[in-house]
């Protein structure tokens, strides 16, 4: 819908989108495209995992006792497969690297990094946030009561200009969580340059760490989904200054999958001893079923084109149903990932919480607005991040017709006031 | 042996026991009763656990998906039939206890307890600690620079005298670790009574906490083990007082089972909510089958008799050596337990760091000496913890014979120096 029209016209659209949305709330939906949640057809595809040990000989060592704190070979090895990197420098933990990172980050604070001053000590601390963001990352900041100093993302990446003058001079500045490939919830890619210039600009603070978040690293919709750069490989890089998480959450189980942590030979020292404190192993049955299930890169990929040929037709109907909707339509934009979990419409300033609550009362549910961005608070109350990947394909094309109604039900308003 | 010989008898020993030793060193035994570790025959017990799961249908909740971060009702309900408490005060962690241990100080630490200043804002934070005790308790304690009061463990449980001193007038004493059955590593059981003064004593710290590591609960060797009192249900306790943590590592896997934390509904809220930033959820999958392989108290009850079937010869055989190699020795004693994975072995003052050197250099390995005290300190360098559970039948009759010999060298070396 072009809004580019007389005041008039906008009155009797502003009418007809009431009649619309009254016929809505009659209709009673169930709808929700909120969580980024694989569906139940994407977690038969490891369904075989369960079974894939039955008749595993336990030998030497038998994985079912105590030990192999940082994790069993076999399943290192299938990691460093995929990332290129060497098993040494692969930590295992148990079912959530959202847990890894959250400990990675609490030992920081309670102990510091490689000798440096507990965080807990400083009289503050802060860290970068690209927005819009995950927010389970910028939750683990406010709990340790970290100040969150947001930058914005751009097509291929957040703001390096910024960041680097950020990091530069203020030592309280200690780190950056990053969704670098299929970022939530934009579902952009860092660009080889953004990558370069994380791993090697200038940081006033000696043990400045990159959270890098690789949850979507194998996560493509389409083959010529662009790749990362492996930041471990960058010429010049400061070597210590990585922290790169994954996980299997949405390659196996997410209630039930096996993380890892990737990082350099200095910080995965001094995390195994003080990991050592905290657990004396992970769930090594469960490591070693995802060895058995997952095998290495190459079936690792096979299995995620599984998945993409759930999730692809799902994004294509999300697109596809905006692309129609929003014709002509200059005050709505939305990304087209080429993988990930979630596509970012960006509504007009000033009605992206009215638009979820409005969804709401008539049955369908949204991400919070405001969830995308520290402390909740989306300045520009504008961003609304959609997750097509639990709802059935009907489902996600009634939720974003009804999604498109409330926004031009919106705009006109507030033309209009 | 009777060492009240005199002096030239003495010397005759200490000849022969020179030369049994050099006789044992040529043997060069490869022999390990150190570690609490459960062996082959006792982990094929929980086999049918992996296979369980098989054919069982996933619906409403799909327990493959995320959600439920405090655990499946299915396995609440298994703790709740052993631990006599209510199902929605059991919360569900993943793999290990020790971790859910450290998560809930390490949350203090940072965060503070049910709104009081974080542990790390103190000046300082002393524990209690109950010694002879648990090697990784301490651990914990001494990384997070936690000052460790040492108080003596008796046959009925730590010297409550001693602690209700300590704790009603020092509001920076805020918690203790206790192993309160078949305590880790003597083997005791607390008494009704010293359960009950510690729900019920009076603490000048409000945020006073019980770490009770109820590790080895259901691990009876006999019928007639002592019961350990209720101490949620302990009349006039103070409520909140209590985090009482179990795991299945010694019932199922130890690399790969799972473990609860009981507390009170305040307690639980709070922690809930702290926790939901960690993680998303725990390993569900393993929950799940866990309660299909646990089922409920009496198969529980069942399930630990048939460890007891492999253990309890192991430590009949350790207490047989000891019972005629140390016979007539006034210098040495040792614990009888009923149950749990540990006995302990009380030698010569001033020769436990010598005996485990000898036993290491003739091939037998032992816990080390002070492992059971805070810092590794063992002032009286005296005790010695003996794990039966691993190592084979013949293999510890032959490290307890080791073992005999040693401490006589040891007490005779003493005698005569």
């Amino acid at each position: 819908m072009d809004f580019n029209v007389s005041v008039e016209e906008l009155q009797t659209r502003f009418t007809n989108l009431k009649k619309k949305y009254a016929q809505l709330q009659r209709e009673k939906f169930s709808l929700d495209i909120s969580r980024g949640k694989p569906c139940a057809e994407q977690l038969d595809i490891a369904m075989p995992l369960l079974t894939t040990i039955n008749g595993y000989e336990f030998d030497k060592p038998d994985y079912r006792n105590y030990g192999f704190m940082d994790g069993i070979p076999e399943l290192k090895k299938v990691f460093a497969d995929v990332f290129q990197v060497s098993p040494d420098n692969v930590f295992l933990g148990g079912c959530s690297s959202l847990n890894l990172m959250y400990d990675v980050l609490s030992k920081a604070w309670c102990f510091g990094v490689l000798g440096g001053t507990p965080w807990c000590k400083l009289p503050k601390v802060k860290f970068i946030c690209p927005v819009p963001g995950y927010d389970r990352h910028f939750s683990i900041l406010e709990q340790f009561g970290i100040e969150m100093i947001s930058v914005p993302m751009k097509d291929d990446g957040p703001d390096m200009d910024l960041i680097e003058d950020l990091v530069a001079n203020d030592i309280y500045v200690k780190g950056i969580f990053c969704v670098p490939r299929f970022s939530n919830p934009t579902g952009i890619v860092f660009s080889d340059e953004v990558v370069r210039r994380l791993a090697t600009m200038k940081t006033a603070a000696v043990d400045f760490r990159i959270f890098w978040d690789n949850a979507y690293c194998v996560h493509a919709l389409y083959p010529d989904a662009p790749a990362l750069a492996n930041i471990f490989t960058i010429p010049d890089a400061v070597v210590d200054r990585v922290y790169m998480f994954a996980s299997t959450s949405k390659i196996t189980f997410s209630s039930g999958g096996t993380c890892c942590m990737v990082t350099s030979d200095k910080n995965y020292a001094s995390l195994k001893k003080m990991f050592s404190i905290q657990t004396i192993n992970f769930d090594k049955i469960n490591q070693l079923e995802h060895a058995l299930f997952l095998k290495d890169a190459s079936n690792v990929a096979a299995i995620m084109e599984k998945h993409a040929q759930i999730l692809r037709p799902k994004f294509e109907a999300v697109l596809s149903v905006f692309e129609q909707g929003f014709a002509g339509n200059k005050y709505v934009s939305w990304t087209k990932p080429k993988g990930g979990y979630f596509i970012t419409l960006t509504v007009m300033n000033g009605t992206a919480k009215k638009v979820v609550e409005m969804c709401k009362r008539v049955g369908l549910t949204l991400t919070d607005a405001g969830a995308t961005h520290p402390l909740h608070i989306d300045d520009l109350d504008s961003t609304i991040r959609i997750a097509p990947s639990y709802a059935t394909l009907e489902d996600i094309i009634q939720a974003c017709k009804v999604l498109v109604t409330v926004v031009d039900f919106a705009i006109c308003e507030q033309l209009l006031s």
